[in-house]
């Protein structure tokens, strides 16, 4: 059996080689290209691709493995709105994706990053690099001492309530479907109206559907405490990012965390280092002592990429043995 | 009854305010001023005075309240070794301070910026100042996949392994007095020597005894696992800093978090911008990607200075009323 995988990054490597060791009976090759029409007949010979990009996987492309007599597709990441399922289907093609890689990854890097909000991580950052090592006025606060509010309590969101009791954090959440567990700990409360008045912190995961669209927004901060806290590490749209700033400029929010951003496509996962920054408004939140950007990296974990690697050729193996996965795309 | 502090700074006036409010029936007056043989003559009418500092409490000044009719002390720190104790004894002088003000704001912030150091926080904080929004190469590391060797589980090595646990880390120990709790859970090894050879992370909890002095140096180093974080939150001489150093260049250490310094005496809690730093090896460390330096911060939450100011006045009260509390310093 042989596995050809496109798009393959340097820091992927790893997590293959330690698949390739773990199934020596399975012939794989790679390529850091993409998939296009072109790229596709490198896959010749083999039995199953394994992919991950943002270019769109298009008729032709699909088309073009066809004639190669590959007629699966094992994405290495979850999103599949970049595939003509319509070809896909016509073509008789079967698909998986990494549904879950690592909700630890994105659980843990809002918990640290909120952590770093209260104790004014970026303020005593700068402080040290410049040798200014006086503590005042840069005193923190405790995660203990906060009641954080958790909005969707996915796999993500409940890990994250789970690395938050750790510290000792009061938690309350709020959910449409609601987890047994956490319901079994008396965490829910019955509306976002209660979360955002009983909270110190809010952290959102929930998908970005229409009715999450600007949730964050001036009618909802104007319930929450005066001096909250949001951690947006789930969808840039969830927030109306004008409504933040200004409750940021009053002081009515007294940080933010986020790792998404309304308008991230085309900005986010580029080098802007010398250029004209595209976006005024992300640059002024970037520069805030009291606001930490990061560039869509809560996911970027070893662990993850392992998850993700490893999960895809899996599905790519047991596709071939006729198989299937708790990946394969029902479309 | 009346108290009177000496040396109140800002961040301490809320704490102050609050317990102000809670003892309507207790006069209080406080100054900025440190306790000297001059001011003690405005505690003149007090029943008892509340002090913090680094300058000593010489039998002049102690005389000098004695003077005043006042024969008590009540410390918001711990340390007790700037007091001539013997003129404190022959005076008459009771004596509290405050043991335990907040193991959970020196526990979290060892959590937190362990985990910045796993995933690769400063390196990826500069790049996003510098508007470089690239992921890659900063792939980061999860806590939940660390071994966490934690030496010393007292108070705050045991609200750290708590914290850990709520990631999802794995807890190994070492402590010469076995807790009851963590013995329970199984997490103690029976060395240094096989906590060194587990940990990918290990995190130092013990006071600067003789035989802990430079505990981690060369010798256990060598011990370690390839690519060891180190976490120094308790005591600057517990740490060989020259060793420390060579490991880091070698790469057999991958990081380091210190909020103490051998030589932090005179340096820390100072304002050098501008000014030549006195010490290169420091300037050095603050430099580096792959360490976190922090000046002696670790303790400064609002919950701490809270306990501080409180539960020094609440020692202070308690002498007056010839009652005593857990803070009383047996000398």
């Amino acid at each position: 059996m042989k596995i050809f995988a496109y798009g393959i990054r340097d820091d992927e490597k790893p997590a293959l080689q330690g698949w390739e060791t773990a199934h020596p009976e399975i012939e794989v090759a790679y390529t850091q290209e993409l998939l296009t029409t072109e790229s596709a007949k490198e896959a010749a010979g083999s039995d199953g691709v394994v992919v991950y990009q943002q270019l769109p996987y298009t008729r032709e492309i699909l088309q073009a493995l066809a004639d190669e007599g590959i007629h699966q597709l094992s994405l290495r990441n979850v999103g599949i709105d970049n595939i003509d399922l319509k070809a896909a289907k016509e073509l008789g093609f079967k698909i998986s994706n990494v549904a879950a890689y690592s909700p630890n990854a994105i659980a843990e890097h809002a918990a640290i990053q909120l952590a770093r909000v209260l104790r004014r991580s970026k303020e005593l950052d700068a402080k040290v690099a410049k040798h200014d090592l006086r503590w005042a006025p840069t005193i923190g606060r405790e995660v203990r001492m906060q009641t954080v509010g958790i909005i969707g309590t996915g796999r993500i969101g409940r890990v994250l309530i789970q690395i938050l009791q750790g510290f000792g954090a009061k938690i309350v959440a709020y959910d449409i479907f609601k987890n047994p567990d956490i319901d079994k700990q008396g965490l829910y409360v019955d509306s976002l109206d209660e979360l955002y008045a009983q909270s110190d912190v809010i952290s959102v995961h929930v998908p970005s559907v229409k009715e999450n669209i600007h949730m964050l927004n001036k009618e909802s901060i104007a319930k929450m405490k005066d001096g909250a806290i949001l951690v947006n590490v789930a969808r840039g749209d969830l927030m109306d990012t004008d409504d933040v700033i200004a409750a940021l400029d009053s002081g009515k929010l007294s940080g933010l965390v986020m790792d998404v951003y309304e308008n991230e496509v085309g900005i986010f996962n580029e080098d802007w280092e010398g250029k004209k920054f595209p976006d005024a408004r992300l640059a002024d939140l970037i520069a805030r002592p009291n606001v930490l950007v990061t560039p869509h990296t809560a996911f970027y974990t070893t662990k993850a990429v392992l998850e993700m690697v490893h999960q895809s050729f899996d599905a790519a193996v047991a596709f071939v043995n006729g198989t299937e996965t708790r990946n394969t795309v029902k479309y």
